[in-house]
């Protein structure tokens, strides 16, 4: 079987119909690669392509799409309402099927020393990729957006994993990286209490002592007048989201509240979803790779 | 998308090598589709091939293996412990993706009209396309077996779906039909009194009262000195996992008896516990087909 690695780049451009259709001619152009999804936000100025393709193809259209962005999307006059660093502003390389999350960090470093090598932009490492713990945070890399890295990039704890400390003139910088799919998964409460959720957030998200791969924060459904724990499961083996979902529940009890139900949005693989059920029905010894019937189809 | 159809034919040839070569050669000589697996019992004389593909493709090699059958297999010199009526003693069609259980019993009746037209061999539809009730069941169907189908065709009730009464002189009789695909489950009980997983299989089964698509029997795991609930769950939207297991779980307590653990067998569509996961998380919306990503990859 095939390795299938998915790839979601983000580009500095969501108003230039002309520029857009052009990365999206790009990505069909590449062999071995479905364009699966791209989606633009004028707002934002910004767009974003899902890809999915074999181990030559994912690298040759990630290069591609930067090189094309880089020929037509100008850094300098770019407007938008969400962070952006360069004209291809961030490529994470994400393991689907037959592939490690350590060989899509391999994969990651090729794609940047070739767009770095033959176009000369700067690039950092992020996720998984990350070379230091404080590159591994997008929002911290990306911090100073484009305006600010030229000035970033001669600080002595940023200089660039690979090129120069200087920014592509209209391209500016890029983030590289791989990681694990991220599931979006979200428990809703029978409560109008946000506060409560808001407490069980902190308890289940890594960054407050709860699971490792696990982000929330807790909101509101305004609609529907329930309050909500809004989750990305960022390495849903590492955090199975059973063990998410039964945390909240017991969690949710000390207030006498009740999981009403949950939302998975977007995409999720496969797998993420087979696991919960492997859980509660205390399956022994299933191996996905070999007993999906899909598996054997891709 | 495509659509995905799986085929399972079975084949009265289990001992000739060059006769096994030769199915499987035709298999792969066919356009969009894919021979998964194919396996051949000496004992029984028998084999099964796994196939997939697309509408167009899984017609015709299915034609092909039944054409090439009734060309190198005699049924007058068959000899085996599995029950057989043909050459190619049955031929299922089952729905994998984008395709509907009706549309599979569309293929199937096409298949069994060209095989006849072209081959000259007899063939009742049995289970989802089945011209009456008695012919779902294979078993009833192939009562009599090869020796006794000429006998059999001149009944009044048994008159052949396609074809005079008369069998195929040295390649029998075919079953073809549409079913949805089987998911082998197995439910282990704390207990040595295999007496209870009887009484329990008897409640899930829908021959005896339970779920209409379950089918299952109580035994003994001798080795680990436990009863087992073994089932065949023959349609997973009909009858979800999760509803038997749930039924196993609450039907054991009676006995102060608990599960400690499950089996799935072999293949099983993705769906199937993606199913199950939905139930337990209490997901709200999913949309199957459109979220689960690698539905896109196919």
């Amino acid at each position: 079987m095939d390795k299938l690695i998915e790839c979601i780049p983000n580009f500095s451009e969501g108003r230039n119909q002309e520029t857009i259709d052009g990365l999206v001619e790009t990505a069909k152009g590449v062999q071995g690669v479905t364009l699966l999804d791209h989606s633009s936000d004028t707002n934002h100025n910004r767009s974003v392509f899902t890809l999915v393709g074999d181990e030559d193809g994912i690298q040759e259209v990630a290069f591609q799409l930067v090189k094309y962005a880089s020929e037509h999307i100008d850094m300098t006059k770019h407007e938008g309402g969400h962070p952006r660093m360069g004209a291809t502003d961030v490529v994470p390389f994400v393991p689907i099927k037959n592939i490690t999350a350590d060989e899509c960090v391999e994969i990651s470093k090729k794609v940047a020393k070739r767009v770095n090598d033959e176009l000369d932009i700067p690039i950092f490492l992020y996720e998984d990729s990350a070379s230091t713990p404080a590159r591994r945070n997008l929002a911290k890399v990306r911090k100073g957006q484009f305006e600010g890295m030229p000035e970033k990039l001669l600080q002595d704890e940023w200089a660039p994993d690979y090129g120069e400390r200087k920014i592509h003139p209209t391209a500016g910088v890029t983030a590289i990286g791989a990681r694990m799919p991220l599931v979006a998964f979200n428990v809703n409460l029978d409560t109008d209490d946000v506060t409560i959720a808001k407490k069980i957030a902190k308890i289940v998200r890594g960054s407050s002592g709860g699971f490792k791969y696990c982000k929330g924060i807790g909101l509101m459904l305004e609609d529907r007048n329930i309050a909500q724990v809004s989750m990305n499961m960022v390495n849903y083996e590492g955090t199975p989201l059973y063990r998410t979902f039964e945390t909240i529940k017991f969690e949710a009890k000390r207030y006498g509240v009740n999981i009403i139900g949950s939302e998975v949005i977007g995409l999720t693989p496969a797998k993420a979803l087979v696991d919960v059920a492997e859980y509660y029905l205390q399956v022994e010894d299933f191996d996905y790779n070999k007993q999906v019937l899909e598996n054997h189809l891709i």
